[in-house]
Protein backbone atom coordinates (compact mmCIF):
# COMPACT_ATOMS: atom_id res chain seq x y z
CA UNK A 1 0.00 0.00 0.00
CA UNK A 2 1.14 3.52 -0.87
CA UNK A 3 -0.24 6.97 0.82
CA UNK A 4 0.13 10.23 -0.19
CA UNK A 5 -0.02 12.67 2.63
CA UNK A 6 -0.82 16.66 2.15
CA UNK A 7 1.89 18.43 3.69
CA UNK A 8 0.65 21.83 3.05
CA UNK A 9 -2.51 21.22 6.00
CA UNK A 10 0.32 21.85 8.68
CA UNK A 11 -1.43 18.58 10.35
CA UNK A 12 0.10 16.92 13.62
CA UNK A 13 2.11 13.69 13.50
CA UNK A 14 -0.88 12.57 15.19
CA UNK A 15 -3.34 13.46 12.88
CA UNK A 16 -0.90 11.99 9.77
CA UNK A 17 -1.24 8.74 11.54
CA UNK A 18 -5.13 8.71 12.21
CA UNK A 19 -5.67 10.05 8.35
CA UNK A 20 -3.19 7.07 6.91
CA UNK A 21 -4.68 4.57 9.41
CA UNK A 22 -8.22 5.27 7.82
CA UNK A 23 -7.01 5.08 4.47
CA UNK A 24 -5.23 1.69 4.98
CA UNK A 25 -8.90 0.27 6.79
CA UNK A 26 -10.39 1.53 3.71
CA UNK A 27 -8.35 -0.65 1.36
CA UNK A 28 -8.03 -3.24 3.15
CA UNK A 29 -11.91 -3.46 3.11
CA UNK A 30 -11.80 -2.87 -0.61
CA UNK A 31 -9.48 -5.26 -1.54
CA UNK A 32 -11.09 -8.14 0.52
CA UNK A 33 -13.40 -7.50 -2.40
CA UNK A 34 -11.95 -6.88 -5.53
CA UNK A 35 -8.88 -8.48 -5.21
CA UNK A 36 -8.36 -11.09 -1.88
CA UNK A 37 -5.68 -12.86 -3.92
CA UNK A 38 -3.09 -9.81 -3.73
CA UNK A 39 -4.60 -8.93 -0.21
CA UNK A 40 -3.37 -12.22 0.98
CA UNK A 41 -0.14 -12.31 -0.89
CA UNK A 42 0.90 -8.79 0.72
CA UNK A 43 0.10 -9.76 4.47
CA UNK A 44 2.29 -12.96 3.82
CA UNK A 45 4.83 -10.52 2.68
CA UNK A 46 4.50 -8.04 5.72
CA UNK A 47 1.35 -5.58 4.76
CA UNK A 48 4.39 -2.84 3.61
CA UNK A 49 2.94 -0.09 3.86
CA UNK A 50 4.83 3.29 2.33
CA UNK A 51 3.94 7.09 3.20
CA UNK A 52 5.02 9.67 0.86
CA UNK A 53 4.45 13.70 0.68
CA UNK A 54 2.55 15.41 -1.86
CA UNK A 55 2.20 19.21 -1.80
CA UNK A 56 -0.98 20.15 -2.66
CA UNK A 57 -5.08 18.91 -2.53
CA UNK A 58 -4.19 19.62 -6.67
CA UNK A 59 -1.44 17.64 -6.96
CA UNK A 60 -3.25 14.76 -4.47
CA UNK A 61 -5.87 14.63 -6.72
CA UNK A 62 -3.92 14.44 -9.84
CA UNK A 63 -2.40 11.14 -8.87
CA UNK A 64 -5.90 10.16 -7.67
CA UNK A 65 -7.30 10.77 -11.59
CA UNK A 66 -4.22 9.18 -12.90
CA UNK A 67 -4.53 6.05 -10.73
CA UNK A 68 -7.04 5.46 -9.26
CA UNK A 69 -8.46 2.53 -11.77
CA UNK A 70 -5.03 1.07 -12.00
CA UNK A 71 -5.50 0.09 -8.52
CA UNK A 72 -7.85 -0.24 -5.28
CA UNK A 73 -7.38 3.46 -3.87
CA UNK A 74 -9.50 5.73 -1.25
CA UNK A 75 -9.45 9.31 -0.58
CA UNK A 76 -9.83 10.83 2.99
CA UNK A 77 -11.55 13.50 3.81
CA UNK A 78 -11.27 14.86 7.54
CA UNK A 79 -14.50 14.90 10.24
CA UNK A 80 -13.09 18.30 10.72
CA UNK A 81 -13.65 17.80 14.60
CA UNK A 82 -9.50 18.89 15.38
CA UNK A 83 -7.00 21.62 13.62
CA UNK A 84 -8.57 21.65 9.87
CA UNK A 85 -11.75 22.64 7.92
CA UNK A 86 -14.76 19.80 7.71
CA UNK A 87 -13.95 17.52 4.22
CA UNK A 88 -10.85 18.66 4.01
CA UNK A 89 -8.86 15.99 1.46
CA UNK A 90 -5.97 15.14 3.73
CA UNK A 91 -4.43 11.54 2.10
CA UNK A 92 -5.12 9.58 -0.85
CA UNK A 93 -4.33 5.48 -0.62
CA UNK A 94 -3.40 3.03 -3.23
CA UNK A 95 -3.04 -0.36 -3.38
CA UNK A 96 -1.92 -3.56 -1.96
CA UNK A 97 -0.39 -4.80 -5.30
CA UNK A 98 3.11 -5.40 -6.70
CA UNK A 99 5.82 -3.38 -5.76
CA UNK A 100 7.10 -2.50 -9.16
CA UNK A 101 3.82 -1.55 -10.32
CA UNK A 102 3.46 0.99 -7.07
CA UNK A 103 7.13 2.45 -7.85
CA UNK A 104 6.09 2.91 -11.05
CA UNK A 105 3.40 5.08 -10.48
CA UNK A 106 4.48 6.64 -7.31
CA UNK A 107 8.50 5.52 -6.68
CA UNK A 108 9.37 9.53 -7.72
CA UNK A 109 7.36 10.94 -4.60
CA UNK A 110 9.63 11.92 -1.17
CA UNK A 111 8.79 9.61 2.21
CA UNK A 112 7.26 11.75 4.60
CA UNK B 1 -9.78 3.14 18.18
CA UNK B 2 -6.91 4.15 20.03
CA UNK B 3 -3.71 3.75 19.28
CA UNK B 4 0.03 4.74 21.71
CA UNK B 5 2.93 5.58 19.88
CA UNK B 6 6.74 5.59 21.52
CA UNK B 7 7.67 9.02 21.17
CA UNK B 8 11.04 7.60 22.86
CA UNK B 9 12.36 6.09 19.18
CA UNK B 10 12.54 8.92 17.30
CA UNK B 11 10.32 8.33 14.19
CA UNK B 12 9.65 10.56 11.49
CA UNK B 13 5.93 11.01 10.42
CA UNK B 14 5.30 8.77 7.54
CA UNK B 15 7.48 5.81 9.80
CA UNK B 16 4.77 6.69 12.90
CA UNK B 17 1.37 6.91 10.18
CA UNK B 18 2.62 3.54 8.94
CA UNK B 19 2.95 1.55 12.01
CA UNK B 20 -0.31 3.06 13.35
CA UNK B 21 -1.56 1.83 9.99
CA UNK B 22 -0.86 -1.59 10.77
CA UNK B 23 -2.51 -1.57 13.72
CA UNK B 24 -5.71 -0.20 12.32
CA UNK B 25 -5.60 -3.25 10.33
CA UNK B 26 -4.83 -5.79 12.80
CA UNK B 27 -7.62 -4.01 14.84
CA UNK B 28 -9.84 -4.32 12.14
CA UNK B 29 -9.19 -7.89 11.29
CA UNK B 30 -9.77 -8.88 14.95
CA UNK B 31 -12.86 -7.06 15.19
CA UNK B 32 -14.49 -8.86 12.47
CA UNK B 33 -14.25 -12.37 14.16
CA UNK B 34 -14.51 -10.69 17.62
CA UNK B 35 -16.91 -7.68 18.15
CA UNK B 36 -18.66 -7.52 14.36
CA UNK B 37 -21.33 -5.21 16.45
CA UNK B 38 -19.28 -3.22 17.61
CA UNK B 39 -17.18 -2.87 14.63
CA UNK B 40 -20.36 -1.44 12.64
CA UNK B 41 -21.61 0.94 15.34
CA UNK B 42 -18.03 1.99 15.19
CA UNK B 43 -17.92 2.30 10.97
CA UNK B 44 -20.98 3.94 11.47
CA UNK B 45 -19.89 6.65 13.71
CA UNK B 46 -17.24 7.35 11.40
CA UNK B 47 -14.22 5.35 12.58
CA UNK B 48 -12.71 7.60 15.24
CA UNK B 49 -8.99 6.85 16.19
CA UNK B 50 -7.26 8.76 18.63
CA UNK B 51 -3.58 8.51 18.44
CA UNK B 52 -2.03 8.89 22.22
CA UNK B 53 1.81 9.24 22.91
CA UNK B 54 4.01 7.01 25.63
CA UNK B 55 7.75 7.51 26.16
CA UNK B 56 8.98 4.40 26.41
CA UNK B 57 9.04 0.57 25.54
CA UNK B 58 8.18 -0.22 29.17
CA UNK B 59 4.97 2.35 29.82
CA UNK B 60 3.75 1.21 25.93
CA UNK B 61 3.46 -2.94 28.27
CA UNK B 62 2.53 -1.60 31.51
CA UNK B 63 -0.67 -0.26 29.30
CA UNK B 64 -0.91 -3.60 27.34
CA UNK B 65 -0.89 -5.60 30.29
CA UNK B 66 -3.18 -3.60 31.96
CA UNK B 67 -6.00 -3.60 29.24
CA UNK B 68 -5.13 -6.51 26.32
CA UNK B 69 -8.03 -8.79 27.48
CA UNK B 70 -10.56 -5.82 28.13
CA UNK B 71 -10.32 -5.19 24.24
CA UNK B 72 -9.61 -6.00 20.89
CA UNK B 73 -5.45 -5.34 20.67
CA UNK B 74 -2.35 -5.33 18.96
CA UNK B 75 1.33 -5.08 19.33
CA UNK B 76 2.89 -3.93 16.47
CA UNK B 77 7.02 -4.63 16.21
CA UNK B 78 9.23 -3.09 13.40
CA UNK B 79 10.28 -5.43 10.28
CA UNK B 80 13.36 -2.69 10.85
CA UNK B 81 13.51 -2.35 7.40
CA UNK B 82 14.12 1.06 8.00
CA UNK B 83 15.54 3.80 10.79
CA UNK B 84 14.92 1.27 13.99
CA UNK B 85 16.07 -2.45 15.26
CA UNK B 86 13.79 -5.07 13.58
CA UNK B 87 11.75 -6.63 16.41
CA UNK B 88 11.23 -3.01 17.76
CA UNK B 89 7.84 -2.33 19.43
CA UNK B 90 6.46 0.55 18.20
CA UNK B 91 2.82 0.60 18.53
CA UNK B 92 -0.43 -0.90 20.65
CA UNK B 93 -3.93 -0.50 19.52
CA UNK B 94 -7.06 -0.97 21.07
CA UNK B 95 -10.69 -1.26 20.01
CA UNK B 96 -12.70 -0.54 17.93
CA UNK B 97 -15.27 0.37 21.57
CA UNK B 98 -17.55 3.24 23.29
CA UNK B 99 -15.79 6.41 23.84
CA UNK B 100 -16.52 6.43 27.47
CA UNK B 101 -14.75 2.73 27.84
CA UNK B 102 -11.55 3.53 26.38
CA UNK B 103 -11.75 7.57 27.65
CA UNK B 104 -11.52 5.63 31.08
CA UNK B 105 -8.53 3.52 30.33
CA UNK B 106 -6.66 5.97 27.66
CA UNK B 107 -7.85 9.92 28.48
CA UNK B 108 -5.08 10.65 30.55
CA UNK B 109 -2.67 10.23 27.94
CA UNK B 110 -1.46 12.96 25.39
CA UNK B 111 -2.33 13.33 22.29
CA UNK B 112 0.35 13.04 19.22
Amino acid sequence: MVFLVRTDLGMEKGKIAAQVAHAAVELYKKAEHRCPDKLRAWESEGAKKVVLKVGSESELLEYFRRYANDFCSAIIRDAGRTQIAPGTITVAGFGPDEDEKLDRAFGHLKLL
